[in-house]
């Protein structure tokens, strides 16, 4: 447990624990399903929460709330529907706000902050550090974002000004600024005294800082350090000089490769001038790797974002709909390709049933390809000198698989249709488009990632698109060659 | 920097530290590309070495890896192909062999292990701790594994028999046994003085653990706390006893899921019987949760296994194969559906162009509400309660799609063959397909969570099967009734 201030939420074991939010979720559905039930209108909300037996159920329910993490609460705002995620939301402290508002997801956060007022949002900006305002800040009317930069003092809007300046994706959006600093020509006990001074320290404090007069980072003295030494001994002789340092502008992605591979628990992070600007916390990292992959997954079944499950049906659609357009456009060109070769058709009508094979399984493949393909980007392993060995492998694999699958599929084709030449334009069609599978697989996510762009966005559209239209063109195309 | 250890082999700066690592990889790769073109059997790699040109640079190479993390180490045997990967592998120092065994990626594991004797993995295993031999056990051979248990103290080769006896997937197989426990009746500065008595103290050590004269677990005392408070006050009146607790058969996942929630640094696992039994750092939840990412990213391609970008073709092949033979089959049976209408068909040959449009879309809508029905799963979102409410939305969405993309589809087949009646037909199969694929995209990973499977495998690959084969049966069935 490293925030003290959190561990009366927590019971004593992790599973019942979870049961335990989970039950309070469903007896709370049951609670709203009452209020539901009576259909009223969303305005008429506080006017139920009066009534004398609901009156009881929502006491009952605000003290289980008081009791709960704040990342428990947000988790059961998340899985309400949107009515009883208000009604909820009202019953939350209103001290409690800012830090619920920090740990919902985006989207449940946005149908949060719509119902509440200027004063109301002033007040839960209020609560959190310049870090976490800055988190909050994109969906923050101007005239709040103004009111909470009045109210802070100078080094706040300093903090709060740096966390702002940096791109989502760079080290300095993931930075805070509650790092412990000391001087390099004092003693630990001096230091003891100092952090005793401190009700508690700052979350995932593994290490305090060591700079100069100037803010001039000189290294890192890890807690366990003063722990295990003699209280007389020098910062200067025990702190650590040649540690990890991440600079505001990095990439986030970076750091949290350096988080993974050295187990780090906290990192500062440097400005130009050497100075210590803030520190980058495990906790941080691994929401942000969660973030991260779950945006993978998302992105790779044409997903814009992250979804509220209860959001309107329209603004859902709506996250969808780039990609459908996008398949409806390749589709679209597909069929004009199949188009091409009605006549052909026309004669043999079997090409129709089999068409669907000879596509399907390249595009299967192809994205097969692009899978290992882009993670292996992602890990840094594919370097100028094994890309063509690579290619190589991909293209042999898809030989193979031609040959074996179409191979199959061939003789399904003539014991189906008796017709040898269908067979053997069946295999080669699957051989061949396979082929183009790898090629495609392979250059599409390594061009995109020479363009600088995501190859995990998009690549699987683009080579669906390739492996359906010319699939249907060397198929239909071998079939009118050499089958009428 | 928590491993005190390791913190020589970290540069100043990040970015600059991972680019020395790569550039370090491609020297090498330019190193190894003048052994790789003499072409030598690999039998005289060896003999290689030893000539005097190659003395040099592979001199020069081992000093630089010696002075590098083992987490680099494993990195850049991960990015070389299999010849190269075994030089740098025999150039790396015996003494480290175990700790690089632990940091590289399973197939990468295996390739490592095979070229090692029965002497070289009990020297390697022997350098590791049980957690570590644990994880390592499943590629060890058995005869190996009866020499490392001989050569183990009492006390380890109990952890070892414990960390053997949990599954894959709980609490027990992430769990390590370097935790600090002190009695409740002590004061703060017999603590230190105990402390002091450590070198330096286990990695991830953010608190220490209260026991009883059982090793019944009694509570926490962050190290922080003893940081901040007088050294005369006693560990019963500081500790922690209402934290977060880890049982050994509890799901990882769901330890996992605790870490994220609450922002923890360690936990300890209490057995049955309240004893403590070791303790979870976040820096195993980390890899935990990235390699269950990645898992999920491989699966949906139908990659059963992460790997080895240089594994064989064969091997390779091999990994993609269930997959690929399961789609197979699903054409297969698509592609008699659409037999079943040859006559059709051949009668009205657009069809045969237009089809493919409509199974596509339906596809790609049905795999987005598995998506986010996956996702919403795994967040626990989704309960009894809500979703019905869930299915009439995605039906709604799929409806509303339904009629803009069909209605687009419609048009388009209009335009293209001068028939309202086949411009109808197409807009209402792409509907009524469209709906079909919501409700399996619902229906099948809410039935394989309630089977106890994981909805993340396969599902995409039976939604697929059913977009294509009912929507060219919807499609071609309509086709029949209303256009010959």
């Amino acid at each position: 447990m490293t925030d003290t201030s959190h561990e009366n939420h927590h019971t004593e074991n992790v599973q019942a624990h979870l049961k335990q939010v989970e039950a309070l979720l469903h007896r709370h559905a049951l609670v709203e399903e009452v209020a539901h039930k009576q259909e009223l209108p969303r305005q008429d909300r506080h006017a139920l929460v009066d009534t004398l037996l609901h009156k009881q159920h929502l006491t009952e329910l605000q003290l289980k709330l008081e009791s709960l993490h704040p990342a428990d609460i947000a988790y059961i705002l998340e899985a309400l529907p949107i009515e009883q995620r208000l009604l909820v939301w009202d019953l939350v402290k209103s001290e409690r706000d800012g830090e619920i508002l920090i740990e919902v997801s985006d989207s449940v956060r946005e149908s949060l902050i719509a119902t509440m007022n200027r004063e109301e949002l002033r007040a839960a900006a209020g609560q959190l550090d310049a870090d976490e305002i800055a988190d909050l800040a994109p969906d923050l009317p101007q005239n709040v974002m103004r009111d909470v930069f009045k109210s802070l003092s100078i080094e706040e809007r300093e903090h709060l000004r740096a966390a702002m300046s940096y791109s989502e994706d760079s080290v300095g959006a993931l930075m805070d600024f509650n790092m412990i600093h000391v001087r390099e020509d004092v003693t630990l006990e001096v230091v003891s005294r100092y952090l005793r001074r401190f009700d508690k320290l700052p979350d995932h404090t593994d290490q305090i800082f060591v700079v100069d007069r100037d803010d001039v980072f000189k290294g890192v003295l890890p807690i366990n350090l003063i722990v295990v030494n003699e209280p007389e001994m020098l910062v200067r002789d025990l702190m650590l000089t040649d540690t990890i340092q991440l600079h505001p502008e990095e990439k986030a992605d970076q750091a949290a490769q350096a988080f993974e591979r050295y187990d780090l628990v906290s990192a500062p992070v440097i400005d130009e001038d050497k100075k210590l600007t803030g520190r980058v916390t495990v906790n941080v990292v691994l929401d942000f790797i969660r973030t991260e992959s779950e945006s993978d997954l998302l992105n790779q079944a044409g997903l814009r974002e992250e979804e509220d499950i209860f959001a309107s049906v329209w603004k859902s659609a709506k996250n969808r709909w780039t990609w459908l357009a996008l398949n409806l456009c390749t589709a679209f060109f597909a069929s004009r390709v199949i188009g091409g070769f009605e006549d052909t058709i026309e004669k043999f009508v079997a090409l129709a049933a089999l068409m669907p094979i000879v596509v399907g399984i390249a595009g299967n493949s192809a994205n097969q390809t692009t899978t290992i393909i882009i993670r292996s980007l992602a890990l840094g392993q594919i370097t100028q000198g094994n890309a063509r060995r690579l290619l190589i492998k991909e293209l042999a694999i898809s030989a193979f698989n031609g040959i074996v699958w179409g191979g199959i599929a061939g003789l399904f084709a003539y014991f189906l249709y008796h017709s040898v030449p269908l067979g053997v334009v069946m295999t080669s069609a699957m051989l061949l488009n396979l082929i183009v599978g790898a090629v495609v697989g392979m250059a599409i996510p390594l061009t995109m990632q020479k363009l600088g762009r995501d190859p995990a966005i998009g690549s699987s559209v683009m080579i669906t698109a390739i492996t359906d239209s010319g699939g249907f063109f060397i198929f239909l195309g071998l079939a009118t060659i050499f089958l009428i």
